[in-house]
């Protein structure tokens, strides 16, 4: 049996037009002999409306009775794929996380899957059906609905995809796939044909909002081939898989930027253990997001300088937690707005030397100061003005290649 | 353990802030120290818009995939009252069908529940929570999702009482309760505070329309005493209940009529077996409703006259189905609009002799023509022109007294 699990998010889904082609989309694949299993996210705007109406109902609705209120809207959305599946002559119905069953453990809001029970769907696609999953959900120990948080149907969808053994999950969503740098920031941006799921992370975690991190990561341990694509355009999507399967002879796979970041610099902070938990843990309780995070040694062993980004609207709030602090000494604290992170990623750059000196080396070129810099296995990030992003982006695209 | 159930229609949970006045009056039965089962109907206009997008989706769209569909509504609405209810610091939940589960029978669209597994819902309310429990839908012995037929969510909160052996059972809806004839055509209706299951048969299904007939035959066969009442206006509503438990010195509880009718004759109709089913079997196949039917002995014992009422509205086809139907042979065919039906329903009747006398004495003092009788037990009605409906209410409503 090929096995194929086709997910469709919010906007795939979201008036009964697209519901027609999506049904469409996935009949294509039954022709094609394969045996698909379909998850379905509620059609977009549908979510939103109920969680209008818990919030009406409470400021502290109950995060229980909000899985069930929320479920709700994949069990809508999957009926009428299904519906329509029939229509046009197939054999398929809804199947919802309590009838497969789809168990989670975790509390509500924020549940994970942790088992789905694939003799069902498994003997319904021996005979030829096909299974319309509400993605997004499932059931707890208590028999509960239960609704998974980050990563939402896609998680459900790349899970399915490994407890049946399928060859492919494809995310049906309504960008094209994962392109090489943002494309409303250069127009120059072209479509990635295959990404390795470490590149994709970095990618999705610095602003490729294609998919959640957590997602990826799911598909990484499980070695799920994900392929990305649009429901709105017959073209081919990104294909994510690992770096072996990946034939690229590219360095640098993407580019990603920020915008509406803030620099703070601790200058002349006591070099002791514990000095950096002591400054970001009171972020953190504000709901602070610290990125970068840069501190270099200490230079005569007793006084170190700190510096880390922000978004922008957190700098004031953030001014004032570590200025209260009493725990941290420091000499000076210098703030400065309108900063962007410019970042380079490609497994390339492992067995490729000098990826670091032609960044760097392009910048220049370009006249742009380079504040800060960080660097992982497969990125490099730099910090620089911010009037400056395009400039860089322009540039560093060329350098590498990804014009072509 | 005193146990109620309270059932919401869609017009009692139509917006937020009615959900909010039902968590209110179900907080009231919980400080008089009640067991209280809520069965909730969807949101007023949700099960419409879910009909309309399936309608949209296919001109036959799959009746399975229709109760997946529909059954959602019920679901928001409950998760809804529960999040209330525990805002409002009480310990409730919601039940979904399935999680009880509420068992059916019979094809989808049109189910009938036969078992509710009380074990759960018992030990929920022992511990002093208010279980919210989805109405007009259960599981079917596949697992899957079915809406049970007429009767609906009323149905589900009889059936509930039963087997949870309820002391009474509350339908809230947006009427007070169960009139003396329609307010709407007589000012001088007055809510009836007692009235038996036998009676409210007889109105139902005369245009009555508080509850269906179906339902009120199982509370009647169960023994569940039932009370209709507003989820709007706090007063007392009706009772329906056996007819021992009636304390009613009126013989007659109740006055119906209908409008838009017409009246067909079949003049000298041979008098032979089977010729009733002949006329009336393609009438049914059509979906044409026929009401009244009233056939005198044959006083030759070779031929009769057969009079039945329909809407107006079919009227035409009825003509037309009649005409082709070669198996009936009739001298003449009568066809006559604008009757309305009046019916004068009470037990009162059984043990009183000459209320047919006096319904007849009051409509010919009011010169208005008696076109066809027929009776049951607890029943008169009679046919008569539609322009004096009205006066011939007045009348029959003085006279049994309803105007006190």
């Amino acid at each position: 049996m090929k096995i194929v699990v086709l997910k469709f998010g919010g906007t795939s889904v979201g008036t009964i037009s697209k519901i027609k082609i999506v049904a469409d989309i996935i009949a294509g694949y039954k022709r094609k002999k394969f045996s698909v299993i379909v998850v379905s996210s509620a059609m977009s705007g549908v979510t939103n409306e109920l969680i209008k109406k818990s919030e009406a109902i409470s400021g502290n609705f109950s995060d229980a009775e909000y899985d069930v209120l929320v479920s709700s809207g994949e069990q809508i959305a999957c009926s009428l794929i299904a519906g329509r599946l029939i229509h046009l002559g197939y054999n398929a119905r809804s199947w919802l996380a309590w009838q497969i069953p789809i168990l989670t453990q975790g509390i509500h809001k924020n549940s994970r899957i942790y088992d789905i029970n694939k003799k069902k769907i498994f003997n319904y696609l021996k005979k030829g059906g096909v299974p319309i999953i509400t993605g997004f959900q499932g059931i707890n120990e208590n028999e509960r609905v239960s609704t998974i948080g980050r990563g939402g149907s896609d998680a459900s969808a790349i899970l399915l995809a490994k407890f049946l053994k399928a060859q492919r999950c494809i995310i049906y969503t309504d960008v094209e796939g994962v392109y090489t740098t943002d494309p409303n920031k250069l127009s120059r941006a072209r479509k990635i044909k295959e990404i390795s799921y470490e590149e994709m992370l970095e990618m999705a975690s610095l602003g490729a909002k294609v998919m959640q991190p957590v997602s990826i990561q799911d598909a990484r341990l499980n070695r799920i081939n994900i392929e990305v694509k649009s429901s709105f355009i017959k073209k081919p999507g990104t294909l994510i898989t690992k770096r072996k399967n990946i034939i690229n002879n590219k360095i640098i796979t993407g580019i990603s930027s920020t915008q509406n970041d803030s620099k703070v610099s601790l200058i002349g902070v006591k070099d002791k253990p514990g000095v950096a938990a002591s400054i970001f843990k009171p972020l953190s309780k504000n709901s602070i997001n610290v990125d970068m995070v840069v501190q270099n040694i200490s230079a005569n062993g007793k006084e170190t300088d700190l510096t880390f980004t922000i978004k922008t609207e957190d700098l004031n709030k953030t001014k004032k937690i570590v200025k209260a602090n009493k725990d941290i000494k420091f000499r000076k604290l210098l703030l400065k707005k309108n900063v962007s992170k410019i970042s380079i990623i490609g497994v390339g750059m492992i067995t490729t030397p000098g990826v670091t000196f032609r960044m760097f080396q392009t910048l220049a070129k370009n006249k742009i100061n380079i504040q800060v810099i960080s660097t992982s296995e497969i990125k490099i990030s730099v910090l620089i003005d911010k009037k400056n992003t395009k400039k860089a982006l322009i540039a560093l695209h060329r350098e590498f290649k990804l014009d072509d």
